[in-house]
């Protein structure tokens, strides 16, 4: 999927990866249940923020593509072509999931 | 639309645009009911702020004529010649729309 | 008008431009149904806060002359020959109108 | 153990080391009775976060495999294959075992 | 008037220049009634604070002997041979009457 | 004594020292009476925090075996071998007793 | 007086300099009617803080042997050898005595 955003500074937008919510028992788990941190994938992603000279950029460790753990109270929720999506820092991701 | 206000530092003028609010069942929502994060405008934009040694400007990644994603909160409300505009900081500014 | 007063570091002295309160249907407006954010005239500037190597100042944005847009409840209110005027920090400035 | 996930930044993935909690007579104390800070081993580490140029980043001193002291109550419990584990911040950690 | 007390850094030693607080139909006003930010005059001044690597001091922008606009809540009172004077940070004063 | 931890960044490990807490009258005060900031023992020290660029590490002042004066309400306590310590940062530390 | 207490980094250690509270008509005020910044005389002084780079240690403006101003209420109050001192920041003291 390509969408026509491009986040500002070290901001990523970032689509939620529904886990699969079966127990082992094979219920499905109501939504207060699920685990906090959640994955998601990077849609897109800003150029870094620049250093306190105006000169160089901070590099993200984050690309488009990746795989991420974040944190599901954290960034702010955008409405993009009916699906729902999340503006995020890289500051607010945990972790990414190893390629 | 040409403006006669200049924005100091790293704020920019925005001019908010209307979004459709036309549901598929072809309702009109009221206000409420609308998205929070809105598009807007850039009218003017500042020449960036100082850096900390009074040198070099921190760029702005954000020009006139640019299409921004922003959250309604954020900024002051201005009236110029009796239309409502806002004026922001470039950090409230989540993400432009890629040209 | 020129005044006795030097403001210090990034200061700025302002004195505010009454805008004409009369609505479209030729009402004046009472006190609290004016705009926010205000114009005025800058009666006096500083010359800048030290960088923090105290080798440079951080050059100012607005120069005395200039007309400013900024908020009313910035800033501190002082009296001077009779005449209420306002001491503004450059940061609390939004946007100043071009020449 | 390998964990398909990197940390961001200054980040440590943590598993705790569940400390024999057998009191001299030989009682088993119930959970609360536990000390405060525990141990853990790190199973992933993040590559250290950006200096304020984006130059170099800083370097961390504590590595996968290492046994560290961290308090309970920082960091962010995730769920991975099962079982339960703690994002911490480099920072959170108190001192680890000299090998 | 000399004194003996050599401020720190980048604070000065203030005495407050008592207003006339006559008003146009020649009533004496009583203390609450005086305008808030008063003037003094400098009688000592710090050599201003070290910058963060300990090599130059920041100038200060004030002199003994100069009249200054500062708000009458800054500082820390003293009295001084009986005299009620005042320890201001520079960054608490407004303004310099230009001589 | 040797420990087998090392306290990461500005850390200390540090074992309180008992004061006599005797009184001139004999009498031994009860534990409320004792006063506050108390000595210590450092029994290991991190290597210091690096600075801002990640190049170097901030110098400790305190080495191990040095008595140091430290407020008891900073710090973690931890328990190691049944003996309880404190883990303190350096910028915690009052003074040290000069050798 | 010589100590055997090295102050850590900005820190001095003062012992306060008791003024006599004889009023003009010859009454002894009690303690509450002291005047609030007091005269005390340094008995150590740290080395000063290192700067952000670890390289250079920020100057004191203070040495053993000065009479300074102080607030009554910034420092940690210890007890040496029964005599009550006081720990203090060099940024809590106001003004030294020009010698």
């Amino acid at each position: 999927m390509s969408i026509d955003l491009k986040p500002l500074g070290d901001r990523l937008i970032v689509r939620a990866i529904e886990e699969e919510q079966t127990t082992a028992s094979g219920l499905v788990l109501p939504d207060t249940a699920k685990e906090k941190p959640q994955r998601g994938e990077v849609l897109a992603a800003g150029d870094g923020r620049w250093d306190d000279e105006g000169e160089n950029r901070i590099p993200l460790d984050v690309a488009v593509g990746d795989v991420v753990l974040y944190s599901k109270y954290g960034g702010t929720e955008i409405k993009l072509d009916g699906e729902d999506l999340l503006v995020l820092r890289e500051s607010d991701v945990l972790a990414k999931v190893a390629s």
